[in-house]
């Protein structure tokens, strides 16, 4: 084992945060021995219930994050926030991370706050997310809060993966239908209408609500709440956390908590997958002599794409 | 050739519709054929502008792109209209597919609209909506308009690749810094401050515009243009129509064309190479023995995802 390794493999199991960050550097930057790290650290491994907090900019998830993340401080946890950034398409990297709305919880013991880039280099979901979180429960937090900015976008996919996602939304932004209809209402076990003193706010929730008993099917005991609520007063905060433990007592009582295990298990599988594929494959390509053949001869219209990615590797079939 | 490819290739190149219509399904599905398809239709593309309309779910794009839309065929152009959905991240389909907003459209001639999913099976871009570009500009169309849901996720990357982008927003929809620095900034070539008879909407096209001039390099002779607007109204519709046409020749002018042209060939293979991929390795192993072996030994925490994928592909490192 290559020294820097072992010694950040040390260092977390000592719960320093030095070591602690470094790792996640490394982990993000998929630099040299960050697949070694992951395999060490495995085994330091403990679960922790995961929380997601979703909905478009501006609804008010960074004060919801704060709440809750400074209430569990309170109860002697360790809590690590991971908030994900839309990442640019142009300059790949997180175009929020400065995160200035996380300022009252930066540097407070007991709070582990990592802003990562939503996207890896294919475009898809960045795999650090999940590794991000393999590296906290090696550090042995107590709870994990995943923030995303989206709406029905692969962003969602990771709070998809939360043990217990809110949903967090507000009046007044347009064609809420359609806000709902794209995918939200499917992997919310919580609903929050944020700024509910604004005008819109009954009909957003009554209509959540509506849509909610809809697809409730008959016999499941869970059925998602739907809260309004006035975050930046403080108001029915106390409320939300309530109903996130509450799902995680729901979750704990039957199979779907090893459920989840499993999407978990099999997301960071097929994430490991696309970065072998993305370092053994695409990464010697990109840029090299038959990349700009390929080039020349796609943007000439001599051979079309399909025809390149048979002849770069070519297959079984 | 498979006598199925060869009668779609045919009916293309004979511009009927059934047979693009097919063609496009055929590709969307990735079924029995399709690279072979688009291999075969490759020498018939001609290239044609890509118009691309992006932005949160209910600013309006629809009214805009039925308007275009509109325009462009009463001056005798062949259209084509490519909805890109957000997908589901459970059901995997796209969940707008109704398009009740485009029924103005619908089964008008020279008319073409097609919803797709913006998803692929690994969670980053479709593929299929590379090769339904491609399948249109073998079809002869004159113009194809992108219209995408999306703040600053990986759904902006098609628009990205369109020549020309206008980015439509609203005000009202909270924090508008936020989702002006998630990236959209840096895509559009165009912005469009629809609904402006709201409050707020003099603020935010202020906003934009002192954002734009402060990033326009000098000497660059293109600063997107902000222009407010009433869709629903028909206001202003027909400006953004003529800023389309200007930035057209603005790029028909210099190199940037050529650069797009690139940019979209990388992207198109980038996506085939992803679908072998996605075909000769992952597909197999889903599901298949060493899958379940896998996963079991993940969430029982004995061996870590990182080990797993290097052992189902083995690898040069």
């Amino acid at each position: 084992m290559v020294k820097k390794v072992a010694e950040l493999v040390q260092g977390i199991g000592e719960g320093k945060e030095g070591a602690l960050a470094r790792a996640l550097t490394l982990v993000e930057n998929r630099g040299s021995g960050y697949r070694e790290l992951l395999d060490e650290i495995f085994p330091l491994i403990t679960p922790c219930p995961i929380w997601g907090l979703t909905g478009a900019p501006g609804v008010g998830k960074s004060t919801i994050t704060n709440f809750l993340a400074g209430e569990l401080v309170e109860k002697g946890e360790k809590i690590a926030i991971i908030a994900v950034d839309p990442t640019s398409p142009f300059s790949g990297g997180a175009l929020l991370g400065d995160r200035v709305r996380m300022m009252d919880l930066a540097g407070k013991p007991g709070v582990f706050i990592r802003s990562m880039a939503s996207r890896g280099a294919l475009g898809g979901l960045s795999p650090a997310i999940m590794d991000a979180i393999a590296l906290f429960q090696a550090f042995q937090v107590d709870r994990i809060i995943v923030e995303t900015v989206g709406v029905g976008q692969s962003e969602t996919d990771i709070v998809a993966l939360a043990d217990s996602v809110t949903v967090v939304m507000m009046p007044g932004t347009g064609d809420d239908v359609q806000t709902i209809k794209a995918g939200l209402l499917e992997i919310g076990d919580i609903f929050a209408v944020n700024k509910a003193d604004l005008e819109g706010a009954e009909t957003l929730a009554g209509l959540l609500q509506s849509m909610i008993s809809s697809r409730t099917e008959e016999g499941q005991s869970h059925q998602p709440p739907v809260l309004k609520m006035i975050a930046s007063q403080g108001n029915q905060l106390e409320q939300l956390l309530q109903e996130f433990f509450h799902h995680q007592e729901y979750l704990n009582r039957g199979e779907l908590k090893e459920k989840k295990e499993r999407m978990r298990g099999e997301m960071a599988l097929k994430m490991h997958l696309q970065a072998r594929f993305q370092d053994l494959f695409l990464g010697p390509l990109l840029g090299s002599e038959e990349w700009e053949q390929a080039l020349k001869s796609i943007t000439g219209r001599e051979k079309s794409p399909a025809y390149w990615a048979e002849k770069m590797i070519p297959g079984r079939d």
